[in-house]
């Protein structure tokens, strides 16, 4: 039997109103005090996030982050007063605390962050909130089988982005009934009205051929709004969109709908007039409404140290690619931990992702191609430790997921990213498909560990570290095959190096990773004198600076770099990094210089000048010198 | 009177099936001597490469890059040797140099490039051709007002691709009857088969409701998509799209539309009888189709030396946002060269492009929130020399680009990308709106110029600068407001750096920019003893090292550096690159070295290290030691 829908009692509908008007209120006094921030994105939105926090989702108000509350992530992260406004009508926060909103101690910052126990993913780079939102929706039906719900809130300028539809297909594609996103259609942009404005037809037309169950209301109706919401509740098979067609700044006389009000705050002579029109509004100023209870059906996830059940099983000197390597290694510590789960972008079978998905295809999910999307999802399911999460592309393709990247950070993920096909050794595939920025991209964020592995055994203990590692992690995997260097019971840690050959009367350090450490091994074969020190740093960051600072004094302040990626930002960067504060050392470094082109792997580390004949050079060089 | 369409005669019928059987025939024949690469992506789309460039394109073949040609963006670059077949059947290219495809000495690459006339945009990462493809129609239309169209091959998996979406809505935004967009819908991805496969009508509702005229077609009917490309021609107000339902590795038996098949060239030992099979299908082994030749309307644009038309308008000492100066700097050029255009992704008002829209409202283009197809229709627009391009945003949503970024530099793009509201100093609004990995990604870019002015006139210059220098160029705009320390007539140089302070008996050198600039100076004054050099590099890349490194041995060979940015891949990096094979030099980096908060710029500025206050500590610690 169909469930029926009750309207709520007039009461609990004029309890609602009374909520968005005070949500009204609060976003206009904290952005009043911080004289900064968005009221007018606030107020299109007020009736959508009292119906939300006060009729439709379920969770613990003392315990934001509990794994069995429904989810709420705020996409159009800019209206973060109202989001702060709204746990403080729940009564998590004090209200006197949204007047520190943007002040340098508070947390209440200008847009939210997970500081904030309420807040999952930071947001305020657009267009991200719903990819995360579908990992979350994803992890809840098919890995926490549990009946939490996910909202997710979007602005309609950041409809413009092409993530939102990439998560749109996404959604659609994996039925997820669970995921309601919202469009708080305001009809105006920052800096003019929106491509669409209030034509709320296309919006429909769009959510529907992409696949969602969509309903089209007066986001100012709290009537509406909550059947609307109790509809998506009733719907299988398909995520359900609400596209509310709103006013910006509405309740707000002469700023309601107008331009040039967006990121303003109300003038101190104008607010307190607009503030009595809005008190005047509210029939019950005290709290009656009280957000109900979620379903405690969704444990805690053991996340406790993920280790391989046995070490690695290459012999030395046999030949593996890392990349192979990656999904051997992520299969077995699938196989200690079900919570361990793998995303990849219709390149499973070059990075070997597929060898995680056909031993457990329950905790795969193919995100197509759609990178930005996947690293969000990712993300999402990695949200309150839910999953330890594994995503991979080719390297070169991570660069699509930047901005998410760079917001991971500001997230504190635990997501892991792996890049294949790294660098020019990738060969007659050309430019397009080889990452030469990556260690780039990856050094420059905060949290993140960057592990650059060089044969299979150290691919696989990187796997395992980085399962392990809080903040983000990046494992760069190379194409080529790699002869095994380590046995399979060397230790491996974050942050120390491995002098991989050495003598007591070595001459100079040379340092590559992946391939070019392999080069640097056949260089040293290659001279007459072999005293060379090679060393593997495993992780660029951190740095193994101490090894390499040692081993710099221990060859007279000779340090030759070697890389298959660009000179800037990569491995040679980060060893003058560690070695810039010490005079008396002297840095060579070999690394790409210029866009590459198509050819066999050896013939462009040749041309690109990072083959053994290279270093061996540059280390005959040092003996001249 | 409407146009009456005339179906082809039987031969000429005959003839685009010919050509498409030895489109095929080449390009299966390319990837047997290459053994690697697409040719069963390339085999499903051979009928309509055939009836795009045999019967519906105008071009003149001898001179692929005519400004007045129609043109054509291989978005799906992994078909690559079909595009060249095309060119080879044309007579463009010899059907033996083929056989050299994915050759380190052959510029057929694995996937296009524009080391060959005949590709404006190189392609491999998918989803970027249609942005591309929106930029040269954009111009076609707006700035040429010429005839020439533009046609966009996509594949299906890359419709996965969010940048494909936001390139559906500006098309149909800006009505782009120019252009014609192609889906060879051959269901089959690289590692399984795409998440529409052969839905149809969903692509057809998905390519409507993003406002396009949209005919589904059977790819392999040369009859059909003779009609369906010419009834496009007569479509006014709205793009159209043809989707086409093709089998990949049509043609090849028991290869045809099976898994398995995706970037493999065919076995030798089966190659043999299925090209004999291709070829008992010609009627006519000869050329006989020629392609029609375009208007010859577009005159070659004149970007010759773009400069301002008088020197900048500020005096010394005075408070300007570099962000401002900006605005002011491009309208000006603007008054200099018609062809100057500028872009902007709904940030406008805050970039300050919105003086330059004043000024000429009909060459500026919105891009609304979407920045990755704001990267691509801005190298669009620039491709053939048609217009010097400037886009912009916040620095840090350049991160969103990121991949059209890298790609830039395969196609050789001379756009300018100009980022604000870099770093912690935008204060308030909080880390999701601070760029502090901009440095690190724009210096990773090989053909890129990195401009840092720090204040109004070097932002000036730099603008200017930019306008005329090849490759790209990436222009670091502050939000502060910051002191005019050039006087007007102040000349600058790519690559040449200014000591703004010094003096016979420097202790120390200190280099900053931006924001950090101002600081140092300001620590210069607050120091008792003030023997401080400092210096202004303006570019960052080329960074000028001679300058820098003279400036060290001055100084007892002591730098300090000090940046609103990552203390990875940004300035203090660049510098270490620039002395790091010098020994006896010893660099202190100051810079932001965790992700930050809200709070005032100031205070930010002190709460993370760089302020005047800390460069001053530095200093002292280079007096202790």
């Amino acid at each position: 039997m169909k469930a029926a829908y009750h309207k709520p009692d007039e009461k609990t509908l004029q309890g609602l109103k009374d909520v968005a008007n005070k949500l009204r209120i609060l976003s206009i006094k904290a952005t009043c005090a911080s004289n900064s921030g968005h009221p007018t994105s606030c107020c299109s939105m007020a009736e959508l996030m009292s119906v939300l926090f006060f009729n439709t989702m379920r969770y613990k108000v003392e315990d934001p982050r509990n794994q069995c509350n429904d989810r709420f992530v705020l996409s159009k992260g800019h209206a973060a007063p109202i989001l702060y406004a709204v746990w403080a009508e729940a009564g998590y926060l004090k209200e006197s605390d949204l007047l520190n909103l943007r002040k340098i101690d508070s947390d209440l910052e200008g847009h939210p962050t997970p500081k904030l126990q309420f807040v999952d993913m930071a947001t305020g780079s657009l267009g991200q909130g719903l990819g995360a939102a579908c990992g979350m929706a994803y992890t809840g039906k098919h890995f926490d089988k549990s009946s939490y719900r996910v909202y997710c809130m979007l602005g309609d300028g950041e409809c413009a982005e092409g993530s939102v539809w990439e998560a749109m297909a996404f959604a659609s594609h994996y039925k997820l009934d669970n995921l309601v996103a919202v469009i708080d259609v305001n009809r105006l942009g920052q800096s003019e009205p929106t491509s669409l404005q209030h034509d709320m037809e296309t919006y429909r037309k769009r959510c529907e051929a992409f696949g969602w169950n969509t309903y089209v209301v007066d986001g100012h109706d709290v009537e509406e709004l909550c059947k609307a919401f109790w509809q998506a509740q009733q719907v299988k098979g398909k995520p359900t969109c609400i596209v509310a067609k709103t006013l910006k700044g509405k309740g707000l006389k002469d700023i309601e709908d107008n331009l040039n009000w967006h990121g303003k705050a109300i003038p101190k002579d104008r607010a307190e007039a607009l503030l009595k029109e809005l008190e005047a509004l509210i029939q019950v100023p005290n709290k009656t409404l009280c957000p109900e209870l979620p379903k405690d059906d969704a444990a805690p996830a053991d996340l406790s140290p993920i280790l391989l059940p046995s070490p690695p099983a290459y012999k030395k000197g046999e030949k593996v690619a890392p990349r192979r390597a990656y999904g051997v290694a992520l299969t077995r510590l699938g196989q200690s931990n079900q919570r361990v789960v793998a995303l990849d972008g219709d390149t499973k079978n070059s990075t070997f992702a597929e060898t995680f998905k056909k031993a457990f295809p329950d905790r795969y999910i193919e995100c197509f191609i759609a990178e930005q999307n996947m690293v969000g999802v990712a993300m999402g399911c990695a949200t309150r430790d839910r999953t330890v999460a594994f995503a991979s592309t080719f390297s070169a393709f991570l660069s699509r997921a930047y901005d998410q990247i760079r917001m991971g950070a500001v997230s504190q993920t635990n997501v892991n990213l792996v890049g294949s096909h790294c660098g020019v050794s990738i060969g007659e595939d050309g430019p397009s498909q080889m990452a030469l920025e990556d260690l780039a991209m990856f050094r420059a964020i905060p949290t993140c560990t960057v592990f650059y592995p060089s044969d299979a055994v150290s691919t696989e203990r990187a796997v395992e570290l980085s399962a392990n590692t809080k903040g983000m992690c990046f494992i760069r995997t190379s194409r080529p095959e790699s002869e095994v260097i380590y046995s399979p019971d060397e230790k491996f840690e974050v942050g120390v190096a491995k002098v991989v050959r050495q003598s007591d009367k070595d001459h100079v350090t040379v340092i590559g990773a992946g391939v070019t450490l392999h080069e640097a091994l056949a260089a040293a074969d290659m001279l007459a004198r072999k005293n060379i020190r090679v060393i593997d740093p495993f992780t660029i960051k951190p740095l193994d600076a101490s090894t390499i600072l040692a081993s710099a004094r221990a060859t007279g302040g000779r340090i030759i770099t070697v890389e298959d990626h660009y000179k800037e930002g990569g491995l040679g960067e980060a060893v003058l990094s560690a070695v810039g504060e010490e005079p008396g050392i002297v840095v060579t470094r070999i690394a790409v210089t210029s866009v590459p082109r198509s050819g066999k792997p050896q013939e462009l580390m040749d041309l690109y000048g990072i083959s053994a004949k290279h270093i061996a050079n540059a280390v005959r060089q040092t003996f001249a010198n």
